[in-house]
Protein backbone atom coordinates (compact mmCIF):
# COMPACT_ATOMS: atom_id res chain seq x y z
CA UNK A 1 0.00 0.00 0.00
CA UNK A 2 1.22 3.15 -0.98
CA UNK A 3 0.35 6.09 1.76
CA UNK A 4 -0.98 9.01 0.41
CA UNK A 5 -0.03 12.82 0.62
CA UNK A 6 -1.75 13.68 3.69
CA UNK A 7 -0.80 10.20 5.62
CA UNK A 8 2.79 11.33 4.70
CA UNK A 9 1.95 14.20 6.48
CA UNK A 10 0.69 13.04 9.61
CA UNK A 11 3.66 10.64 10.24
CA UNK A 12 5.51 13.70 9.63
CA UNK A 13 3.74 15.61 12.34
CA UNK A 14 3.52 12.70 14.95
CA UNK A 15 7.40 11.61 14.02
CA UNK A 16 8.37 15.34 15.18
CA UNK A 17 5.76 16.01 18.09
CA UNK A 18 4.21 12.86 19.10
CA UNK A 19 2.99 11.79 21.33
CA UNK A 20 -0.12 13.96 20.20
CA UNK A 21 -4.20 14.04 19.75
CA UNK A 22 -5.99 13.70 16.24
CA UNK A 23 -7.31 16.64 17.36
CA UNK A 24 -4.06 18.75 17.51
CA UNK A 25 -2.62 17.23 14.25
CA UNK A 26 -5.89 18.77 12.85
CA UNK A 27 -5.15 21.94 13.42
CA UNK A 28 -1.71 21.84 12.33
CA UNK A 29 -3.31 20.87 9.25
CA UNK A 30 -5.97 23.13 8.89
CA UNK A 31 -8.46 20.54 8.92
CA UNK A 32 -11.50 19.13 11.19
CA UNK A 33 -11.04 16.02 13.31
CA UNK A 34 -13.37 14.03 11.19
CA UNK A 35 -11.44 14.40 7.59
CA UNK A 36 -8.21 12.77 9.39
CA UNK A 37 -9.93 9.94 11.09
CA UNK A 38 -9.93 7.67 8.44
CA UNK A 39 -6.07 8.52 7.67
CA UNK A 40 -5.03 7.82 11.22
CA UNK A 41 -7.38 4.61 11.07
CA UNK A 42 -5.54 3.39 8.03
CA UNK A 43 -1.71 4.47 9.78
CA UNK A 44 -2.66 3.15 13.22
CA UNK A 45 -3.70 -0.23 11.41
CA UNK A 46 -0.71 -0.86 9.13
CA UNK A 47 1.60 -0.66 12.19
CA UNK A 48 2.88 3.46 11.49
CA UNK A 49 1.53 4.62 14.19
CA UNK A 50 0.36 3.53 17.96
CA UNK A 51 -2.29 5.54 19.72
CA UNK A 52 -2.58 4.89 23.21
CA UNK A 53 -5.73 6.31 24.84
CA UNK A 54 -5.84 9.81 26.96
CA UNK A 55 -1.97 9.68 25.39
CA UNK A 56 -2.48 10.51 21.29
CA UNK A 57 -0.77 9.17 18.80
CA UNK A 58 3.14 8.00 18.42
CA UNK A 59 5.18 6.71 15.68
CA UNK A 60 5.30 3.13 15.63
CA UNK A 61 9.10 3.41 13.93
CA UNK A 62 8.03 1.08 10.76
CA UNK A 63 8.98 3.06 7.70
CA UNK A 64 6.45 3.60 4.44
CA UNK A 65 7.49 -0.10 3.20
CA UNK A 66 8.83 0.39 -0.58
CA UNK A 67 6.32 -1.16 -3.19
CA UNK A 68 8.84 -3.72 -5.12
CA UNK A 69 8.85 -0.97 -8.55
CA UNK A 70 9.69 1.48 -6.63
CA UNK A 71 12.71 -1.24 -5.11
CA UNK A 72 13.82 -1.99 -8.33
CA UNK A 73 13.78 1.27 -10.10
CA UNK A 74 16.33 2.57 -6.96
CA UNK A 75 18.67 -0.03 -8.18
CA UNK A 76 21.22 1.24 -10.22
CA UNK A 77 24.23 -0.41 -12.62
CA UNK A 78 26.64 2.09 -10.43
CA UNK A 79 25.25 0.26 -7.02
CA UNK A 80 26.25 -3.10 -8.13
CA UNK A 81 28.91 -2.85 -10.68
CA UNK A 82 32.17 -4.83 -10.26
CA UNK A 83 35.69 -3.34 -11.32
CA UNK A 84 36.47 -4.10 -15.20
CA UNK A 85 39.53 -6.12 -16.82
CA UNK A 86 40.98 -4.34 -19.13
CA UNK A 87 43.80 -5.43 -21.83
CA UNK A 88 45.12 -3.65 -24.77
CA UNK A 89 44.87 -4.80 -28.53
CA UNK A 90 47.99 -5.94 -29.64
CA UNK A 91 47.41 -8.83 -26.39
CA UNK A 92 47.89 -12.01 -27.88
CA UNK A 93 44.83 -14.75 -27.49
CA UNK A 94 46.89 -16.88 -25.61
CA UNK A 95 47.77 -13.99 -22.81
CA UNK A 96 44.11 -12.73 -22.81
CA UNK A 97 43.01 -16.15 -21.95
CA UNK A 98 45.62 -16.14 -18.90
CA UNK A 99 44.88 -13.11 -18.10
CA UNK A 100 41.27 -14.03 -17.53
CA UNK A 101 42.07 -17.07 -15.24
CA UNK A 102 44.48 -14.72 -13.03
CA UNK A 103 41.64 -12.06 -13.10
CA UNK A 104 39.07 -15.03 -12.58
CA UNK A 105 36.70 -12.87 -14.95
CA UNK A 106 34.40 -14.07 -17.92
CA UNK A 107 34.89 -10.94 -19.98
CA UNK A 108 37.61 -8.98 -20.90
CA UNK A 109 37.53 -5.45 -22.04
CA UNK A 110 40.17 -4.11 -24.98
CA UNK A 111 40.95 -0.29 -24.97
CA UNK A 112 43.20 1.66 -26.92
CA UNK A 113 46.24 3.72 -26.32
CA UNK A 114 43.87 6.32 -24.35
CA UNK A 115 42.05 3.97 -22.58
CA UNK A 116 38.83 4.03 -24.32
CA UNK A 117 36.76 0.86 -25.28
CA UNK A 118 37.35 -0.85 -28.57
CA UNK A 119 36.34 -4.41 -28.16
CA UNK A 120 35.00 -6.96 -25.97
CA UNK A 121 36.60 -10.42 -25.51
CA UNK A 122 34.34 -13.06 -23.47
CA UNK A 123 34.86 -16.86 -22.66
CA UNK A 124 33.03 -17.86 -25.74
CA UNK A 125 35.21 -15.46 -27.61
CA UNK A 126 38.51 -17.11 -26.53
CA UNK A 127 37.24 -20.79 -26.61
CA UNK A 128 36.10 -20.24 -30.29
CA UNK A 129 39.60 -18.96 -31.09
CA UNK A 130 41.78 -21.68 -29.56
CA UNK A 131 39.19 -24.27 -31.03
CA UNK A 132 39.96 -23.62 -34.35
CA UNK A 133 43.54 -22.24 -33.77
CA UNK A 134 46.35 -23.62 -32.18
CA UNK A 135 48.52 -20.79 -32.62
CA UNK A 136 47.10 -18.91 -29.90
CA UNK A 137 49.91 -17.00 -28.94
CA UNK A 138 50.35 -15.30 -32.38
CA UNK A 139 47.02 -14.25 -32.66
CA UNK A 140 46.33 -10.47 -31.42
CA UNK A 141 43.01 -10.01 -29.50
CA UNK A 142 41.71 -7.19 -32.22
CA UNK A 143 40.98 -9.97 -34.72
CA UNK A 144 38.23 -11.79 -32.71
CA UNK A 145 37.26 -9.29 -30.17
CA UNK A 146 33.57 -7.91 -30.78
CA UNK A 147 34.32 -4.06 -31.98
CA UNK A 148 32.40 -1.00 -31.32
CA UNK A 149 30.03 -0.18 -32.44
CA UNK A 150 28.41 -3.51 -32.10
CA UNK A 151 29.17 -3.64 -27.99
CA UNK A 152 26.33 -2.75 -25.92
CA UNK A 153 27.14 -0.81 -22.70
CA UNK A 154 25.90 1.24 -20.38
CA UNK A 155 26.41 4.19 -17.55
CA UNK A 156 26.65 3.93 -14.00
CA UNK A 157 23.09 5.63 -13.60
CA UNK A 158 21.33 3.09 -15.58
CA UNK A 159 18.71 1.13 -13.52
CA UNK A 160 19.91 -2.68 -13.12
CA UNK A 161 16.95 -3.59 -14.86
CA UNK A 162 17.82 -1.79 -17.96
CA UNK A 163 21.21 -3.46 -17.98
CA UNK A 164 19.59 -6.78 -17.50
CA UNK A 165 17.41 -6.28 -20.10
CA UNK A 166 20.08 -5.49 -22.66
CA UNK A 167 21.71 -8.94 -21.57
CA UNK A 168 18.77 -10.62 -22.13
CA UNK A 169 18.20 -9.15 -25.27
CA UNK A 170 21.51 -9.61 -27.35
CA UNK A 171 22.22 -12.73 -25.15
CA UNK A 172 25.37 -11.73 -23.77
CA UNK A 173 26.95 -12.48 -19.98
CA UNK A 174 27.86 -8.79 -19.35
CA UNK A 175 28.10 -5.13 -20.29
CA UNK A 176 31.23 -2.43 -19.53
CA UNK A 177 29.98 0.20 -17.52
CA UNK A 178 30.98 3.45 -19.43
CA UNK A 179 31.77 7.34 -19.36
CA UNK A 180 31.45 9.00 -22.08
CA UNK A 181 34.86 11.57 -22.60
CA UNK A 182 33.16 13.14 -25.84
CA UNK A 183 36.47 11.67 -28.00
CA UNK A 184 36.17 8.12 -26.29
CA UNK A 185 34.41 6.00 -23.87
CA UNK A 186 36.16 5.05 -20.89
CA UNK A 187 35.38 1.94 -19.36
CA UNK A 188 34.80 2.78 -15.54
CA UNK A 189 32.90 -0.67 -14.65
CA UNK A 190 31.33 -3.91 -15.62
CA UNK A 191 28.08 -5.48 -14.87
CA UNK A 192 27.31 -9.23 -15.28
CA UNK A 193 24.67 -11.75 -14.50
CA UNK A 194 26.43 -12.66 -11.25
CA UNK A 195 25.84 -8.74 -9.97
CA UNK A 196 22.28 -9.31 -11.51
CA UNK A 197 21.64 -12.65 -9.09
CA UNK A 198 23.50 -11.16 -5.96
CA UNK A 199 20.81 -7.75 -6.65
CA UNK A 200 17.79 -10.83 -7.01
CA UNK A 201 19.34 -12.34 -3.14
CA UNK A 202 19.48 -8.49 -2.10
CA UNK A 203 16.05 -7.46 -3.18
CA UNK A 204 14.59 -9.84 -1.03
CA UNK A 205 17.19 -9.15 2.21
CA UNK A 206 16.09 -6.00 2.41
CA UNK A 207 12.59 -7.44 2.56
CA UNK A 208 13.49 -9.68 5.32
CA UNK A 209 11.97 -13.07 3.69
CA UNK B 1 0.39 -3.98 3.65
CA UNK B 2 -0.82 -7.61 4.74
CA UNK B 3 -4.50 -7.81 5.24
CA UNK B 4 -5.47 -9.86 8.52
CA UNK B 5 -7.73 -12.32 8.61
CA UNK B 6 -11.48 -9.87 9.05
CA UNK B 7 -10.54 -7.67 6.43
CA UNK B 8 -10.19 -10.82 3.98
CA UNK B 9 -13.25 -12.41 5.39
CA UNK B 10 -14.72 -8.75 4.35
CA UNK B 11 -13.25 -8.87 1.21
CA UNK B 12 -15.11 -12.48 0.60
CA UNK B 13 -18.47 -11.16 1.68
CA UNK B 14 -18.48 -7.92 -0.44
CA UNK B 15 -17.04 -9.83 -3.54
CA UNK B 16 -20.05 -12.24 -3.37
CA UNK B 17 -22.85 -9.77 -1.67
CA UNK B 18 -22.19 -6.43 -2.77
CA UNK B 19 -23.14 -3.97 -3.14
CA UNK B 20 -24.27 -4.35 0.94
CA UNK B 21 -24.05 -2.22 3.78
CA UNK B 22 -21.49 -1.62 6.63
CA UNK B 23 -24.32 -2.88 8.87
CA UNK B 24 -25.49 -5.52 6.57
CA UNK B 25 -21.45 -6.92 6.65
CA UNK B 26 -21.24 -6.91 10.67
CA UNK B 27 -24.48 -9.17 11.19
CA UNK B 28 -23.02 -11.51 8.71
CA UNK B 29 -19.74 -11.09 10.90
CA UNK B 30 -21.55 -11.48 14.29
CA UNK B 31 -20.05 -7.81 14.88
CA UNK B 32 -21.09 -4.77 16.05
CA UNK B 33 -20.59 -1.59 12.93
CA UNK B 34 -18.31 0.18 15.02
CA UNK B 35 -16.03 -2.72 15.38
CA UNK B 36 -15.56 -3.03 11.66
CA UNK B 37 -15.88 0.32 10.71
CA UNK B 38 -11.46 1.09 10.67
CA UNK B 39 -11.32 -2.34 8.29
CA UNK B 40 -14.21 -0.82 6.13
CA UNK B 41 -11.88 2.51 6.06
CA UNK B 42 -9.09 0.24 5.31
CA UNK B 43 -10.15 -1.45 2.75
CA UNK B 44 -11.88 1.47 1.07
CA UNK B 45 -8.69 3.69 1.64
CA UNK B 46 -6.42 0.81 -0.25
CA UNK B 47 -8.44 0.86 -3.47
CA UNK B 48 -10.15 -3.27 -2.64
CA UNK B 49 -13.55 -1.62 -1.48
CA UNK B 50 -15.75 1.08 -3.40
CA UNK B 51 -18.43 3.24 -1.65
CA UNK B 52 -21.46 4.74 -2.62
CA UNK B 53 -24.01 7.03 -0.13
CA UNK B 54 -26.88 5.14 0.42
CA UNK B 55 -26.43 2.16 -1.68
CA UNK B 56 -23.25 0.41 0.41
CA UNK B 57 -19.97 -1.27 -0.32
CA UNK B 58 -18.73 -2.90 -3.31
CA UNK B 59 -15.97 -4.79 -4.87
CA UNK B 60 -13.55 -2.58 -6.65
CA UNK B 61 -11.40 -5.18 -8.46
CA UNK B 62 -8.41 -4.73 -6.93
CA UNK B 63 -6.35 -8.11 -5.49
CA UNK B 64 -4.55 -8.31 -2.58
CA UNK B 65 -1.07 -7.04 -3.77
CA UNK B 66 1.43 -9.71 -2.86
CA UNK B 67 4.22 -8.90 -1.20
CA UNK B 68 7.87 -9.15 -2.78
CA UNK B 69 8.71 -11.86 -0.27
CA UNK B 70 5.35 -13.95 -1.20
CA UNK B 71 6.37 -13.18 -4.99
CA UNK B 72 9.81 -14.09 -4.54
CA UNK B 73 9.49 -17.19 -2.36
CA UNK B 74 6.49 -18.39 -4.77
CA UNK B 75 9.47 -18.49 -7.93
CA UNK B 76 10.98 -21.97 -8.05
CA UNK B 77 13.47 -23.58 -9.91
CA UNK B 78 10.58 -25.42 -12.11
CA UNK B 79 9.37 -22.68 -13.34
CA UNK B 80 12.30 -20.57 -14.96
CA UNK B 81 15.00 -23.81 -15.64
CA UNK B 82 16.20 -24.15 -19.13
CA UNK B 83 16.37 -27.81 -21.07
CA UNK B 84 19.79 -29.70 -19.89
CA UNK B 85 22.50 -30.43 -22.30
CA UNK B 86 24.25 -34.18 -21.72
CA UNK B 87 27.60 -35.55 -23.36
CA UNK B 88 28.92 -38.78 -21.90
CA UNK B 89 32.16 -39.65 -20.10
CA UNK B 90 34.22 -40.69 -22.86
CA UNK B 91 33.66 -37.50 -25.17
CA UNK B 92 36.80 -35.40 -25.93
CA UNK B 93 37.32 -32.44 -24.62
CA UNK B 94 37.57 -31.22 -28.38
CA UNK B 95 34.25 -32.11 -29.14
CA UNK B 96 32.72 -31.02 -26.08
CA UNK B 97 33.87 -27.88 -27.18
CA UNK B 98 32.12 -28.10 -30.17
CA UNK B 99 28.89 -29.11 -28.50
CA UNK B 100 28.90 -26.30 -26.40
CA UNK B 101 28.86 -24.30 -29.40
CA UNK B 102 26.15 -26.02 -31.41
CA UNK B 103 24.38 -26.17 -28.05
CA UNK B 104 25.07 -22.72 -27.26
CA UNK B 105 24.87 -23.45 -23.53
CA UNK B 106 27.71 -22.47 -20.93
CA UNK B 107 27.59 -25.81 -19.06
CA UNK B 108 27.54 -29.25 -20.32
CA UNK B 109 26.39 -31.98 -17.52
CA UNK B 110 28.27 -36.04 -18.00
CA UNK B 111 26.43 -38.31 -17.32
CA UNK B 112 27.17 -42.44 -17.42
CA UNK B 113 25.10 -45.17 -18.93
CA UNK B 114 22.07 -45.16 -17.29
CA UNK B 115 22.12 -41.66 -17.39
CA UNK B 116 23.40 -40.22 -14.06
CA UNK B 117 24.84 -37.60 -13.31
CA UNK B 118 28.40 -37.95 -12.91
CA UNK B 119 30.30 -34.57 -14.08
CA UNK B 120 29.87 -30.77 -14.79
CA UNK B 121 31.96 -29.10 -17.61
CA UNK B 122 31.87 -25.31 -17.60
CA UNK B 123 33.32 -23.05 -20.47
CA UNK B 124 36.00 -22.00 -17.47
CA UNK B 125 36.98 -25.79 -17.46
CA UNK B 126 36.82 -26.68 -21.31
CA UNK B 127 39.15 -23.49 -21.64
CA UNK B 128 41.36 -23.94 -19.09
CA UNK B 129 41.75 -27.72 -20.85
CA UNK B 130 42.82 -26.18 -23.50
CA UNK B 131 45.33 -23.58 -22.69
CA UNK B 132 47.76 -26.32 -21.41
CA UNK B 133 46.77 -29.18 -23.74
CA UNK B 134 46.87 -28.91 -28.07
CA UNK B 135 45.69 -32.51 -28.03
CA UNK B 136 42.40 -31.84 -26.93
CA UNK B 137 40.98 -34.63 -29.55
CA UNK B 138 42.35 -37.29 -27.61
CA UNK B 139 41.52 -36.11 -24.12
CA UNK B 140 37.99 -37.82 -22.72
CA UNK B 141 35.65 -35.06 -20.63
CA UNK B 142 35.91 -37.12 -17.69
CA UNK B 143 39.54 -36.22 -16.71
CA UNK B 144 38.92 -32.44 -16.72
CA UNK B 145 35.22 -32.55 -15.73
CA UNK B 146 33.87 -31.26 -11.84
CA UNK B 147 32.76 -34.60 -10.16
CA UNK B 148 30.66 -36.23 -8.36
CA UNK B 149 30.37 -35.53 -4.88
CA UNK B 150 31.95 -31.74 -5.41
CA UNK B 151 28.62 -30.67 -7.92
CA UNK B 152 26.41 -28.46 -6.41
CA UNK B 153 22.96 -29.07 -7.83
CA UNK B 154 18.83 -28.28 -6.53
CA UNK B 155 16.15 -29.26 -7.58
CA UNK B 156 12.48 -28.13 -9.52
CA UNK B 157 10.82 -28.06 -6.19
CA UNK B 158 13.92 -25.63 -5.08
CA UNK B 159 13.18 -21.22 -4.51
CA UNK B 160 14.93 -19.13 -7.28
CA UNK B 161 16.58 -17.30 -4.09
CA UNK B 162 17.69 -21.16 -3.44
CA UNK B 163 19.43 -21.58 -6.26
CA UNK B 164 21.16 -18.07 -6.56
CA UNK B 165 22.77 -18.41 -2.82
CA UNK B 166 24.04 -21.31 -4.13
CA UNK B 167 25.54 -20.09 -7.23
CA UNK B 168 26.76 -16.48 -5.53
CA UNK B 169 28.26 -18.41 -2.61
CA UNK B 170 29.78 -21.86 -5.10
CA UNK B 171 30.89 -18.79 -7.84
CA UNK B 172 29.48 -21.12 -10.26
CA UNK B 173 27.08 -19.96 -13.57
CA UNK B 174 24.60 -22.78 -13.08
CA UNK B 175 23.60 -25.50 -11.82
CA UNK B 176 22.09 -29.05 -12.80
CA UNK B 177 18.47 -29.83 -11.62
CA UNK B 178 18.44 -33.49 -10.67
CA UNK B 179 15.82 -35.75 -9.46
CA UNK B 180 16.59 -38.39 -7.14
CA UNK B 181 16.30 -41.91 -8.38
CA UNK B 182 17.23 -43.87 -5.47
CA UNK B 183 20.48 -45.20 -7.35
CA UNK B 184 21.56 -41.81 -9.23
CA UNK B 185 20.83 -38.22 -9.78
CA UNK B 186 18.60 -37.75 -13.15
CA UNK B 187 19.20 -34.50 -14.60
CA UNK B 188 16.01 -32.93 -15.45
CA UNK B 189 17.60 -29.46 -15.91
CA UNK B 190 19.50 -26.51 -15.77
CA UNK B 191 19.29 -23.13 -14.09
CA UNK B 192 21.91 -20.49 -15.15
CA UNK B 193 22.20 -17.28 -14.32
CA UNK B 194 20.71 -16.20 -16.92
CA UNK B 195 17.32 -17.83 -15.65
CA UNK B 196 17.89 -15.53 -12.64
CA UNK B 197 18.43 -12.65 -14.22
CA UNK B 198 15.25 -13.38 -16.51
CA UNK B 199 13.05 -13.74 -13.13
CA UNK B 200 14.95 -10.54 -11.98
CA UNK B 201 13.11 -9.05 -14.93
CA UNK B 202 9.98 -10.59 -14.98
CA UNK B 203 9.28 -9.75 -10.85
CA UNK B 204 9.42 -5.73 -12.32
CA UNK B 205 6.83 -7.08 -15.26
CA UNK B 206 4.35 -8.48 -13.25
CA UNK B 207 4.82 -5.71 -10.90
CA UNK B 208 4.27 -3.01 -13.58
CA UNK B 209 6.77 -1.01 -13.53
Amino acid sequence: MELNKRQMDILAIVKENGPITGEQIAVRLNLVRATIRPDLAILTMAGYLDARPRVGYFYAGKKPTQSISDSMNAMKVGDFQSMPVVVSESLSVYDAICHMFLEDVGTLFVVDKSSFLTGVLSRKDLLRATIGNKETEKVPVHIIMTRMPNITYCTKQDTLLMASKLMIDKQIDSLPVIQDRGDGLEVVGRITKTNITAAFLSLADDHEL
